[in-house]
C-alpha cells in the first residue's frame, strides 16, 4: 500500500475519541482554530511508543502554564492516547503531533479559566533511519538567513511551543525561489536564534556553537538530547550569543528536531558548510540511543 | 427565545455551505487550527449587511497578501456568503467573523503556493446601538498597561489580521486579579501600540492623540472611520508615538473596534480618566453613521 492510499486510512484521536483522518475535526469556534489557542509538540515514535516522552511531557506543561491553559489531563493519560493512536493505526515507526487547545469557549478573547481543553493526535507513517540506513530528509538541508525576526520572548515567550506558527511560516514563504529549504531567524539584535523548525548548531574546531535559550530559541527536546550526547564524547558544547557569520564560517553545521533527528546543513546564504565527522559522530550516537531504548 | 437558546439554533458558513454551528467544523489538519495560519475580520451587521465592507475587504486582501495566502475568491464572493449567513439567521444586527485560512495541505510547515482556502463565517446576534439607547458593553473600559509586549512588525506585521492571537490572549490573561478588561500593550521601545481587541485614543484638550500606524498597530476600521468623523467636526487628530502617561493624564480617552464602537475608559492603570464631551460627540456621530448607511 503506497503511503499516500495509508493516508485515508488513518485514525486520529480527537477529544477522547479514534475517528477516521477524514472525520476528524475541531468546531470552528474551537480557539485552537480561531486564535491558535493551543499547544503541541512534535514527536517521533519508533517500535509503537514515542521518544522521549518525559521531556516532551514537560515542555507541553510548560506551554500550558505559560499560556494559563490548566487542562486538569494527566501526562499518563495523554500518553495513553498517543500509544492508543498508535496502535489503532498498527504503526510502529511515526511522526505524532499531539495538540491541547483551550476548546470552545464563549465569544471574547478573554479565556476562561475553566478549561474544556481538544485534545488531538495526528500520526503519519514516518519510518525510522537504520543504524546504516538512510535519513526522512532528501538530503543536508540548505539555510538561508531571512528578514523575518523570530519574535521576542517579551511579546510571546519562544519556550511555548504554540499554535501561533506564522511567525515561521512567514521564514519559510521568504525562502521561495531561492535554494533552501530551512530559514535562519534572527532577534531583534541581529544574533541567530533557530531555524523556523529546528534548532542549529556550529561546529568550530573547537567544539559546538548553538544558540543560548537566554534568547528566543525553542528549547528543542533533539537540541537537548545532542548536547547531553555531546558532552558524553567530550565535544564542549558552548550556549552563545552568535551572529550568522559565525555558521557560515563553521568547519561543520547541522539542525536538530524531533523529525529531522541530526540533519547535516549544505551551505549558509551560499556559503559551504556541510556535515563532517562530529555531524556524522553526533547522528550516530542519536541513533544509537533510539536503538538502545526501543530495539 | 434566549440569546442562548438561539446560539444552538444558528448556522455558520463553512467551505461554501451553511451548516448547524454544532456541525461547523474544521479538519485537525487545517493550517488554520495547526498553524493559526489564517486571515480574518471581525465586522458589524446593522440591518442585514455589514458596514464598512470594503474596507473590511482591503485589510483582508493585505492580510492574505501578506501570507501568501493567494484564495483565488472575489470579495463580491465573500460579501455574498455573508449576507447569505445573515439572511439564513434572520439576522439583521449581528456580530460577524470571516476567516480565511491556507486550508489542508500536506504535512509540512512550507506552505503550497497552491491554495485550497477554507473560508468560514460566524455570526451572533448582537443588537445595535439605538441613538439614545444602550452600547453592547456593560460600562466604560478599565485599562491596565501589560508587560506583554506587542510583537515587533519585523516579526509578523501587525496590519495582517491573523488567527495568531496568542499575543493579546497574553496580555488579557495579566489582567486577572484586576479591575481592568481591556490591556493597554506597549512596543519594544515602551510606547503605546493597542489594546488587545481595540485601537486607543487620547484627547489632550487640542485634539486627539492615537498611536502612529508606523508602530505594531493594527489599522482599526473603527480608528479610520473615527480620525475621518473628528476631522469633519474640526477636531485635530495627531497620529503620534506615545507613552502610557499620555493616556492617564488624557482629558479623556476611549477604544475603538467594530464590536465596541466607541468606548469611553474610565481609568488607565488606576488613574481615572473617563470619557466626556469629546467621546460623546465622535460615539454620536459614529451611530449616525450607522443609521444613515442602514436605516
Amino acid at each position: 500500500m503506497s503511503d499516500e492510499a495509508r493516508a485515508d486510512d488513518l485514525l486520529y484521536h480527537v477529544d477522547g475519541d479514534l475517528r477516521p483522518a477524514d472525520e476528524a475535526t475541531v468546531s470552528v469556534e474551537d480557539r485552537g482554530f480561531q486564535y491558535g489557542d493551543a499547544a503541541f509538540e512534535t514527536l517521533r515514535a519508533y517500535g509503537g511508543d514515542v521518544f522521549g516522552w518525559d521531556a516532551h511531557a514537560d515542555r507541553l506543561a510548560e506551554t500550558c502554564d505559560l499560556l494559563a491553559i490548566d487542562h486538569g489531563l494527566a501526562r499518563e493519560d495523554l500518553h495513553d492516547r498517543i500509544r492508543e493512536t498508535l496502535d489503532a493505526n498498527d504503526l510502529d515507526d511515526a511522526y505524532v503531533r499531539l495538540s491541547i487547545s483551550r476548546g470552545v469557549q464563549p465569544g471574547k478573547l478573554d479565556p476562561d479559566p475553566e478549561v474544556d481543553p481538544t485534545v488531538v493526535i495526528v500520526v503519519k507513517p514516518l519510518p525510522r533511519v537504520e543504524l546504516d540506513g538512510q535519513s526522512v530528509w532528501d538530503g543536508p538541508a540548505t539555510l538561508r538567513t531571512v528578514s523575518t525576526q523570530r519574535i521576542p520572548d517579551a511579546a510571546v515567550p519562544a519556550r511555548a511551543k504554540t499554535h501561533n506558527y506564522l511567525n515561521g511560516i512567514l521564514a519559510r514563504i521568504e525562502l521561495r525561489g531561492t535554494d533552501a529549504d530551512e530559514a535562519v531567524m534572527l532577534d531583534a539584535a541581529g544574533h541567530v536564534a533557530e531555524g523556523a523548525t529546528s534548532n542549529v548548531f556550529a561546529f568550530d574546531g573547537d567544539g559546538l556553537l548553538t544558540p543560548a535559550l537566554s534568547g528566543p530559541v525553542l528549547p528543542g527536546i533533539t537540541r537537548a538530547t545532542v548536547i547531553d550526547i555531546a558532552e558524553e564524547e567530550g565535544i564542549p558544547v558552548r550556549e552563545v550569543t552568535i551572529g550568522p557569520d559565525a555558521l557560515r564560517t563553521a568547519e561543520e553545521m547541522f539542525c536538530t528536531n524531533s523529525t529531522w533527528e541530526v540533519r547535516p546543513v549544505e551551505s549558509v546564504d551560499g556559503a559551504s558548510v556541510g556535515g563532517g565527522p562530529v555531524t556524522d559522530l553526533l547522528a550516530q550516537r542519536y541513533r544509537e540511543r533510539v536503538e538502545e531504548t526501543f530495539y
